[in-house]
């Protein structure tokens, strides 16, 4: 089955309204197997709202209009949607009981426009409004179906989610389930990886292989509607292909690397610190994003100055200004220090130069990582970013928990 | 001019990206007088690509094509376009050069599908990408204007306003010249504030006044095609309504608490330092993201755990565990010793309960925020965020930094 989603309404076009409404009901509509094949937006104009009905009606098997169904003139739906179906508009009665009591509680004048939005097509099924009072309907004619959905999010969801989907699911090319998993990778480039899975990519029939770039990483969605074994046999493909594997970090659209981190802390039983300069608390707040990570880290330090590296981190202020701020002395020197100040197992470091002017000589996007670890050698990484000045403190901050995350898995 | 936006992702169709791209870009059109009249979302698919470009071909003066541009088998704008309009696709050299010097710094491996990103049309003008790769086009043919921007908003917006909106603004049928202006509050809702301007709003024919919520903050954005006067008028009888004015703290869409508190310590020549708790180095953060705030900001503390309020910041641990970590008292001492330890003008401090669970018996959005100042008696503010930790955290820091914002301002 193929859906078309159209949104009505002249403030999304605007601008003033981002068009979230698409993106739940499409997942919704994925997960029961139908193809989303197009979105589109209209404004409050009646005939540019019928060609839009008339064009989905000829390309899909499932029109879901969204918006338009309010008491106001501006509000077309639900009579371009009769006009167009050739139908009748009846008045839902369970509907119109709950205006009545809403204006009878509330002592508000009940204007006859508020009547309109429980109208609904005599020959379809009234989808009821949890939360608000405009009435959606589901019809099928011509071996399409039509279904009109509220504008507003909080109105939209319940009645999607309990309403229209559960009729929905009933219907013939419905319900073959989607499975989906989704590898998130760090440390390869979108392309770099698509390079390198490309074959896999292409011989690929039963299983679809969808790159995201992210922010500073990448993740692999996988979709079939085979099976989970289906998935994790490409999974294994995917992770045994030579430069691939050793870049993937976990799994979910909601894992990210810092949680995959604290989650390894925690196993561990290690502690964690650091040291911040350019990153200005950047990597110690990402942390904090995590509900108790208490348990592994207590705190640690922005040092943004010389000063204040040489007085909170008691380094030598003299060896400091000879190496340099921005250098491989002061990340090793800003991660020992700061271990030992707060009694840590591990300490991270960043020290670099987010721009957009160069310092000490050193180009923007030079950074140096320091990862000191009780009773070992401290690891000092220097890294080259690209991009601006916020791209480079978060690239910094990735790299960091991405030292960290291998060196939680390497001590075994 | 009418105007059809046409986003191309499969991600968008499955729900998985928000088509925010639309919104940004049609509410730029509009404050060019440009009617925007459709948007359509299709996927990666060749053919319903060329179908909804020809569509839009038909019904449109200016057709905006967003995402497709990457260096992935899957993005097919590029090609497609050229092939509707019959055009070669040439490299665009400084682009390429681009790439070169990325690859060149970074080490990473440049494979060959990359350059497919600065491949733009023969005929057509190259869009330069200020914060990525791939290249956008603007050409005309047969009387209609053509566009592609890249997906990801970090690259599509400086694209969008720097490269394509000067070109548009020159042809014929645009640039009845929108004055637009927007005021920033915090402190205030989104309802409240509409609730107190509401006569102002429904009285104003001439001047536009939407208000946007932001995090934790409301915009007013205020335009009109006859002149900044008009605008100034506006201007002055909003700030001048009871209970609004106040809350009022700069200009424009990239402004911000942050940069205008760093200009505020900059003007009068003040530093600032930090202990946090709760926000865990996310007000220090937000310090770094300002370029040239060194001046004014040296460092701070993350003290996450009682030992290290003890330790970093030499708070009596006795004390501490009476009052509690959250409390009046340790907000007052970690401002304090903050302050003396950076040798600092001001110091914040931020200790509270994030959640999910409660602490020391306080309710979750329970906040103390601590502001020290050199000389001055310390002031203590305690407050009680709702939502999530997500939320209750950049509260935290954006009332923080109104707390700082403030005291500069009075401080004359």
């Amino acid at each position: 089955m193929k859906a078309e989603i159209i949104a009505v309404g002249t403030e999304v076009l605007m601008g003033q309204v981002i068009n979230s409404n698409a993106a739940v009901i499409s997942e919704s509509l994925n997960d029961l197997g139908v193809d989303v094949v197009y979105h589109t937006t209209v404004g409050d104009n009646k005939e540019r709202l019928f060609n839009c009905i008339k064009q989905a009606s000829s390309r899909v098997d499932l029109v879901l209009l969204s918006g338009g169904l309010g008491p106001t003139p501006d509000d077309l739906t639900r009579d371009v949607l009769a006009q167009y179906l050739n139908e009748d508009l009846v008045r839902f009665e369970p509907g119109y009981e709950k205006l009545l009591d809403y204006f009878a509680q509330t002592g508000r004048e009940h204007t006859k426009n508020n009547d309109l939005q429980v109208l609904t097509l005599k020959n379809g099924i009234a989808l009821p409004n949890e939360t608000g009072f405009a009435i959606g309907t589901y019809i099928e004619k011509n071996e399409t179906i039509y279904v009109t959905l509220p504008g507003p999010p909080s109105e939209l969801i319940p009645m999607l989610k309990n309403h229209f989907l559960p009729l929905l699911a009933g219907q013939k090319g419905v319900g073959a389930h989607l499975y989906t998993r989704v590898l998130r990778f760090y440390g390869i480039g979108e392309s770099q990886l698509v390079t390198r899975l490309s074959s896999l990519i292409d011989t690929q029939e039963q299983v679809t292989i969808a790159p995201y770039a992210k922010t500073a990483e990448v993740t692999l969605r996988l979709a079939t509607k085979l099976s989970e074994n289906a998935l994790d046999e490409v999974e294994k493909k995917i992770l045994q292909t030579a430069d691939v594997g050793e870049f993937f970090y976990g799994y979910g659209d909601e894992n990210s690397l810092v949680q995959v981190s604290v989650d390894l802390l925690k196993e561990k039983g290690k502690t964690i610190t650091a040291a911040e300069s350019l990153t200005a608390g950047k990597f110690q707040s990402s942390l904090g994003d995590i509900a108790g990570v208490s348990s592994v880290f207590k705190g640690g330090f922005v040092t943004y100055s010389l000063e204040t590296k040489a007085d909170f981190l008691q380094i030598d202020v003299t060896k400091l200004a000879q190496h340099g701020m921005i250098s491989e002395f002061s990340a090793e020197k800003m991660a020992e220090q700061a271990l030992k100040l707060a009694k840590s197992d591990y300490a991270l470091s960043f020290t670099g130069v987010a721009g957009p002017d160069e310092m000490e000589e050193k180009k923007v996007g030079t950074v140096f990582i320091g990862l000191a670890r009780k009773g070992q050698k401290t690891l000092v990484e220097e890294c080259h970013f690209p991009r601006n000045r916020k791209y480079i403190r978060i690239s910094a901050v990735m790299k960091g928990l991405d030292v960290l995350r291998r060196e939680l898995l390497e001590n075994k």
